[in-house]
């Protein structure tokens, strides 16, 4: 048996590595140095008003862990490693006071044999020694982050604020291993053309050369625990390779369209001392991104251009809509975050109907546990190395980090089964990064996937041509609102859209000061929690859209309510529309899921750190496999007006949806429900949608500010739908025409 | 020394490897063996006639050819080795009988050691015995290249009869070396940012892991022959690598931008028995694709996509409009291409004012002799990999092939200044092909590129968005001309645009029989030679478009002028608007400029094998450097209409234009010349052009069929252009409507 011991650590800071620092205070490992400075000189919590303005200092010093080897911990034939999953971000290891290994990156492991150093009489000091947070030179904000592997998103970003975490983020403790072992096994799987059966490859590395002769033993167990297999392989040289092919395999798929069956594989190793199992789970599928039904007819006219690059995602051969979200560090500090937190928002986010989550390059490669937490709940991963919205560069000294970190990345997340795509970061391809399809980092991590994980997607970033970002507002600069710009759209996929809210009153209560809460303004702990300036002086809050839209609010309770109706509303829209656009269109993504501290107001739907807010139920709504949708002209409706919703039946679902009815029914507030129309349609096919008439009704006169159309399926409850949209009696204008006007310069 | 010694061969067919042919015939290597046995058969020319059907059987065959190595040939210390550079395409090497080597891919050298064979009683025979054309099962015409690396383009394409050429194609010999010899010498270079010096690395690789102790010699000397270094490196295992460092470089440049100085390194192994020198020419640049100016301020809306993908070659830190071509192989037997045939169209296309010639997927990679040229004159080269127009597959077997021949080619020419772009292949991403961003053939390209070649730029295929292909006639299918078109495009780069022409009579009648020459009619020459029939029924004749603008015609010298008028006002028109689209657009290069064969009517501009037609020279004043031209708004004009040609000078030169005047005169048949407008222009800044005002002018009646615009610059002639336009008095309709609705069809 392999043992692992855990350290006893403290930390303190100093001003140069050459430099012991003066105080040392007890270290949580995995943490952050923040966290532990902050509990030694018993700060209030970061997410508290403007706490995080503390922290600020801290990203410029030295950080130095230290612990002491315990004695006696290892016997005749046994080696002591120091093993750390991940280290943030430069940072140097330290024993006996001579500096044994140098590595910039948080993604690679650390592993360094200490047995020499084992057994000494009141043990021996290890220190990890962590550089000041990596700073492009003359850079501002997020683009001191454009020269290394650091994630861009603690350099301050529109919902995070500069606040960057340093130290130990991952599992980290000694372990005695045999003298010769296992360092990896690692099984890759090739799937026939039918998708019936699979060659399996086992690939195990030695620490030595020339170990003592000896067999492994390989162990297929199907889902159930019933043994495949189990073989026994001969040890020759410092690498074990072989194969083996099993029948009648069970397919891993997203949770809407199958099951999750996953396989173990147990490699050991019976003749060393220690007999340690590595295990692995398989799930077996096969992902391609292809170009959409129809996408090939363009373009129709000369001079012609290519056809759009494909982004429709198929999983064992069935294409997929992909209706999910951005996921972004749950956490400012990720080494806090933990298996179960993980598997809370991703139990919200399979809860909601979403088989796919982008994890966006601005933040960090989550830990192990969220992949094997996606695997088993069919949620699809679609993975971004960390980079974004900047110039990284092509110099030599950049590509070799990058490289470093990548072919981490690749090695550890390349076995789960969730993660179907890989990405080069976000937004790249923008005027704000300027990198393009000639940039070497981007060509590096094409050809590392290719030669790592040649069978898995690549793609450049998000968005690349056919595909869209944004917008990130109800009410578009050009006046108009969601629902009317939406429908023009004619995106691939729409893997980036907002709409923000304010957080509930209960959560603004939690970290702003009861003399700010009302009313919100600048220069109070609702601006350092993004309500202003954030992007831009009405980032997020967006003051003047509820002014447009609803007059000049008298309390909290209005702000909230009044900013999570149109967020509720306009993701509804775009979630169902870009459905409705399907096959062109196959994906959906918002912008975004959860957040890394509470906001004041955000375009998350799930509130730090796993609350959801109305518009998660509003999605989790609009992204059933099969209901009931109208697609609505526009928001505000006058007295007067033909009000004239489109019907559909939106079905994602591999199966035939059965025939049906929808009533389209219209309530102008307490007026009496009226039936507008009555619609029977047939059955729809697997995955397709049926477009359905358009209902029309001359909104009469009454005394109401919302009206509500409600789409029931009579004895199929599970399918209806229901909009909320603004009524105006007397054809009155927008209460606010100045504000917006303001707002559309 | 080394020395070299050619082989007598024989070759002859049979239906098997193991069967032995019936009869032999004397071989010229390199060649082809359709040419050996057309030869031996003293078949007429395949260029005549329908001679070329007769040659249809041959692809099917097993062809061997056969050497008697020579006795005795080597000495005791020496090795004997067989060298090709090129064998089309799947082939074995046998020798005594046995087979020793085998090998798929006609880009990869091959050698074999012969040395225990040497030296034998009668010699030992040399046998190579080539496979039948490769053909993917169930395919038809080009699609069957669609599985190896076979060029496309000999399977049949629409200005390349289908003859599949097989054999050894490139030089071919015994070589003696001494038993310890250097394998490669290849330098490399990195330019400082400032280009003012360069760090050169030497790559040396002996050919056994451990050669006696020695010396290298490593010399480099300037364009004139100067001596700037001469270093000695000790020979230590198989690899020797050194560096050195050079001031005051003089930067190669396309021929229009500056000169083309090329340094020579030379290498040789003082020690070893044949002191063999090893040399390498070096221009030194630095190649770049970059975002036009005023790219990133697109996409502008939300939804948002990405930027357009950079297109804009630069050179050495300059912005270069690329004006040049698409070079297809000049000979259906690229083993007959000799250097002084490649030198001939290569001068003709430097003289045309081209600095880019982009090398098409669907063929060969040119002999070396053709970048020892381009070097030297200073012509760019796009160089495509070989593939087009297919769907290559994803498979192993395709995969390693691709990346076999990839590596062959990457490894031949980055060491030539002229190679300044890698491309996947031939509209690869449109629906003739199917291939994506995804194909595995293409990331493979991507990271091998990456690999070998990081700073030259490396393009998926053409065209990619914001690029355009196309039209490839005068006369769209919309029923607008090209000069009501192309003023509308706004594409980045145009790669690829044709307008069709007959042949000259002269060279029609090399190749039609006089029985067959008047008039033009299918099932004859003419449609083996691609002038009916070719893509659609009219290509490339275009009678429909003939008739169209000139009325039925009744000489064959009436067809040949009429084509040539409209393929050289054509070409006029799209390499003039391309530059005028400057700098959104920075790439003109027309379909196609060379041709395989003599056809009897192309795109090409220059018939084979290496003769001009009109338009050659329409193009070459189209790419003068600095000229001034009109935006023509239509090409037929009508009496009582408004003539409005509006005014520019293009300047693409890196020198500032100095100021002058354009007198816009109009000629109709063969009335008095008019002068519509003079416009006098101040200086204009290098590599920009200047807009002028729009010339007004009501056309009267006049008993004429064209007219002439003449752009006259007092003083500086060589500025001057002139256009032919057709004229209708009386505002007569086109001659031939019901053709023209047809055409619309």
């Amino acid at each position: 048996m392999t043992s692992k011991k855990e350290l006893r650590w403290e930390v303190g800071w100093s001003n140069g590595v050459q430099e012991a620092p003066e105080r040392w205070v007890s270290a949580s490992v995995p943490g952050a140095v923040q966290l532990d400075w902050a509990r030694a000189e018993q700060w209030e919590d970061h997410t508290y008003g403007n706490n995080w303005r503390q922290y600020e200092w801290m990203e410029d010093k030295y950080w130095t862990y230290r612990a002491r080897i315990p004695v006696p911990v290892i016997k005749e034939g046994e080696r002591l490693i120091f093993v750390s999953k991940g280290i943030d971000y430069s940072f140097h290891v330290r024993v006996g006071g001579s500096i044994v290994w140098s590595q910039e990156g948080m993604f690679t492991p650390v592993e360094v044999d200490l047995s020499e150093h084992a057994g000494k009489r009141d043990g021996i000091a290890l220190e990890i020694i962590i550089e000041p947070a990596p700073k492009l030179a003359g850079a501002t904000g997020r683009s001191q982050a454009a020269h290394s592997c650091k994630p861009a998103v603690s350099y301050g970003w529109d919902w995070h604020p500069r606040l960057i975490p340093l130290g130990i983020w991952d599992e980290t403790y000694l372990e005695v291993r045999a003298a010769e072992h296992i360092v990896s096994a690692e099984v890759r799987y090739e799937l026939t053309d039918r998708l019936d059966a699979a060659t399996l490859s086992l690939n195990v590395r030695l620490n030595a050369d020339n170990c003592a002769p000896g067999e492994l033993v390989w162990r297929l167990s199907d889902p159930e625990g019933v043994v495949m297999f189990e073989k026994t392989v001969s040890i020759m040289g410092k690498t074990v390779r072989t194969e083996a092919s099993i029948e009648n395999v069970r397919l891993w798929w997203p949770h809407d369209h199958g099951e999750q069956p996953l396989y173990t594989s147990e490699v050991y190793w019976d003749g060393s001392g220690h007999s340690v199992v590595h295990p692995q789970k398989i799930g077996f599928r096969r992902a391609k991104l292809i170009v959409h039904e129809g996408g090939w007819k363009e373009p129709s006219q000369f001079p012609k251009s290519r056809s759009l690059p494909p982004i429709t995602m198929e999983i064992n051969g069935r294409a997929i809509f992909c209706k999910g979200t951005n996921w972004v560090n749950p956490s400012i500090f990720p080494g806090t975050i933990t298996s179960a937190y993980y598997r809370s928002l991703l139990a919200l986010a399979k809860s909601a109907n979403m088989n796919m989550l982008r994890i966006w390059g601005g933040g960090i490669v989550n830990k192990e546990s969220f992949f094997e937490h996606c695997d088993a709940m069919g949620i699809m991963v679609w993975q971004e190395f960390p980079l974004a919205c900047n110039l990284y560069p092509d110099t030599p000294e950049y590509l070799r980090v990058l490289s470093q970190e990548a072919r981490s990345i690749v090695t550890r997340l390349r076995k789960h089964a969730s993660v179907v795509m890989w990405c080069g970061g976000n937004e790249l391809f923008n005027a704000w990064s300027k990198m393009t399809d000639q940039s070497l980092p981007l060509r590096l991590l094409n050809s590392i996937c290719y030669e790592m994980d040649p069978q898995t997607p690549f793609l450049s970033t998000s968005p690349i041509e056919g595909m869209g970002h944004g917008h990130y507002m109800f009410r578009y600069r050009t006046g108009e609102d969601v629902m009317e710009a939406m429908p023009r759209a004619s995106n691939t996929a729409y893997t980036e859209f907002g709409v923000p809210s304010p957080a509930s009153i209960e959560q603004l209560k939690t970290f702003i000061p009861e003399e700010e809460l009302f009313p919100p303004r600048p220069g109070t702990a609702w601006e350092d929690h993004h309500a202003f300036h954030a992007l831009s002086p009405e980032m997020w809050l967006m003051q003047d859209q509820l002014d447009y839209y609803f007059g000049p609010y008298e309390t909290l309770e209005q702000v909230v309510e009044y900013g999570q109706l149109l967020q509720s509303e306009g993701y509804k829209c775009i979630y169902e529309e870009a459905r409705r656009q399907k096959p062109r269109c196959s994906m959906a993504l918002n912008w975004c899921y959860n957040e890394p501290w509470p906001t004041a107001a955000n375009n998350s739907i799930v509130m730090w750190p796993d609350k959801p807010k109305p518009a998660y139920y509003a999605v989790q709504a609009s992204c059933r496999p099969l209901l009931a949708s109208a697609r609505i002209p526009k928001f505000v409706w006058n007295e007067g007006e033909w009000f004239e919703p489109e019907l559909w039946v939106l079905n994602d679902a591999p199966v035939e949806a059965q025939g049906g009815r929808v009533e389209a029914c219209l309530t102008i507030g307490s007026e009496e429900k009226v039936l507008l129309l009555a619609w029977d349609y047939d059955e729809i096919r697997p995955n397709a949608n049926r477009r359905g008439p358009t209902a029309r009704y001359l909104l009469p006169a009454a005394d109401a500010e919302r009206m509500t159309l409600e789409l029931i399926v009579p004895g199929r409850e599970e399918l209806s739908s229901s909009y909320t949209l603004l009524y105006r009696a007397g054809g009155r204008p927008a209460t606010s025409v100045s504000s917006a006007l303001n707002f559309s310069t």
